[in-house]
């Protein structure tokens, strides 16, 4: 077996990763997709060139990035994945019995395939029979949605691919228009280490749009700067603390959020306050 | 000017750096000391092959490190700096006028010398008057130090180098036995994705010795995993909290340290809190 590394690098430094197999390698429609065995983090996903996930680390991202705009909500009914092929967002949401919708929004059904095929931990949030899986451009999908959804959450990739117009104005604006009262979004925000100039301008238009925003850090190892963060926003008073308690035996499952952690995201170091002021 | 790329990996995966010339390059008594110039992120040092720094986001761990002890210290008089020989632990202790003694001990004087010709806006710390230089083992320079330190911070490479000695039992041990009533200590204490042993095991050391101990995680993008932390300890009711605020004049020089996130920091994910129980 002759072991290679695998490289993201971006503005001068990187994150890289031994791997011991390609298990795919494949042009969709929309990107490249790539699928690695690891010597050391399990599986690992990689759009057009970009590390999505690995098996070791995506607890992380996919716990924060669900269960923060979830808890922040005092009654989430119906929840909205834009993006999040790989279903781990869906995972994480099949985890709350008090959603009754459970739609997704994935541009690519070629990433929701290979995510099935070998990545079984992580599309088994596919299995939930709430799930209806929608393949569209989540930026024209949410347009008819006028008032449906109560949680908005976007697992998307950077902006430059296919995901670039969920990093636009005019899609926040659409998201609250597709949001009941009350109603909260999370996004994938970018580092502000290796992309201040985005964690900024996201923050800035949801400012623009919302009553209230954060942004919420989140340590991933594999993400290259090894931070990440959720652009959270609402119509409500606070989305910063939870609205409700963790149910015990949902805490008991969770590898990384709890009450306090929500909470304590959102206190952001000096120069990314300083970035939204 | 041929740019390369310099990697620290272990475990399976590593931080990539894109250097564009190598500025010293030497052996001392004790470790290999590396100093480059990074193409985006000023100069790094290496020591033994291990990133210790670079100047894009050394702020981070060292104000960290630095301010959570001496904030949660509620009348600091007396500070021991242990390994730190970059100086910037010193640089951020000098901010804090109400400090009367700077000590620092360092086993390796070559990178003290390394640092105020390569790095001076690191090693400006021992500009300080205060400061006074002990070329020591630092397990073994405060054994007798009984009753004298109101804070100690271990600023240490990680264990295997000549570090070794402070991340045993016994050295937490003296370490308790040179404070004064009340002090706290704050020690390089690694990242839970990396090393989880070394996490468990200082959090169960300082367990032993002290009253109240915590975990602060901090986002650092050079260190493998972006995460690193600091084993907080003291004889007090509370070190996850400031004991006084921040004056204005110093939180206005201040990159990532803030009242906020002393406290947030120490909210750790599930995966980190179930190292400790």
């Amino acid at each position: 077996m002759k072991e290679f590394w695998v490289t993201e690098a971006m503005n001068g430094f990187g994150m890289t990763v031994q791997v011991t197999e390609t298990l795919y390698s494949g042009q969709s429609k929309f990107q490249k997709i790539d699928v690695y065995q690891t010597s050391k983090l399990g599986r690992m996903l990689m759009l057009d060139g970009i590390i999505q996930l690995t098996e070791f680390d995506e607890f992380a991202y996919h716990e924060m990035l669900t269960h923060v705009p979830l808890f922040a909500h005092a009654n989430p009914k119906r929840l909205l994945v834009v993006g999040g092929g790989d279903g781990g967002v869906l995972r994480e949401a099949g985890k709350h019995p008090e959603l009754e919708v459970l739609d997704i929004c994935e541009i690519d059904a070629e990433v929701i395939e290979v995510s099935k095929q070998y990545f079984p931990s992580i599309a088994c949030g596919y299995d939930d029979p709430r799930v209806k899986i929608h393949i569209a451009d989540g930026s024209e999908f949410i347009k008819d949605k006028a008032g449906y959804y109560d949680v908005i959450i976007v697992d998307s990739t950077d902006p430059g691919g296919p995901g670039t117009p969920l990093f636009g104005e005019q899609f926040y604006r659409d998201m609250k228009k597709a949001l009941r009262p009350g109603g909260v979004i999370a996004t994938q925000a970018e580092s502000p280490y290796l992309l201040p100039d985005i964690v900024a301008r996201l923050q800035k238009v949801s400012r623009q749009v919302f009553r209230t925003v954060g942004y919420a850090g989140i340590f991933v190892p594999t993400y290259p700067t090894g931070t990440i963060g959720a652009c959270v926003a609402g119509d409500r008073d606070d989305i910063t603390r939870p609205a409700r308690p963790v149910p015990p035996e949902l805490a008991a499952k969770l590898r990384y959020y709890n009450t306090k952690i929500h909470e304590a995201a959102f206190a952001n170091p000096n120069f990314v306050s300083r970035l939204f002021n």
